[in-house]
């Protein structure tokens, strides 16, 4: 499995398709983690998207890591703007 | 210092007041960490503070740990609601 497919990036989606998205995704053979990466104001919705899996559906899922930064983004007047972004590794024990 | 003064809650307020929280704790003498909790839509801040603070402000600044979590909250009518919580430990290099 390459690098990119265990990416799943949270956007301004219902928290429900992302948790079904990382339910697929372990369910094929082979997957072992998952990365879920979001910018903004979708960090919490990323928070929510590991705690439902993790305690409602997978509850052999951990928190491997999580990585918090900036990304510099360019407004519509090409000027630099700091964002937010975190990145949470899920792995199954 | 006891545990409980390292601690900055994270909630509605603008941004900087947290940044600003922060840089005081680390001007007290012996201050050598701070833990910034937040709950819900605050978990965004949160981020937002420690990168800010981080990038701006004190560049000895270093994300120690980051621990997410559920909270069991009741209600309006009794009945128990799980909230995604983070914590972030600061520390100074």
């Amino acid at each position: 499995m390459s690098e990119e497919q265990n990416i799943v990036y949270i956007g301004k989606k219902p928290v429900m398709s992302y948790v079904l998205a990382v339910i697929t995704h372990f369910n094929t053979p082979g997957a072992k983690n998952v990365i879920l990466k979001a910018r903004g104001m979708s960090i919490t919705t990323a928070v929510d998207v590991a705690e439902i899996t993790r305690r409602r559906f997978m509850d052999k899922l951990q928190v491997d890591n999580i990585v918090i930064g900036t990304e510099e983004m360019k407004q519509e007047d090409g000027s630099p703007r700091g964002v937010s972004f975190m990145e949470i590794t899920l792995k199954l024990q």
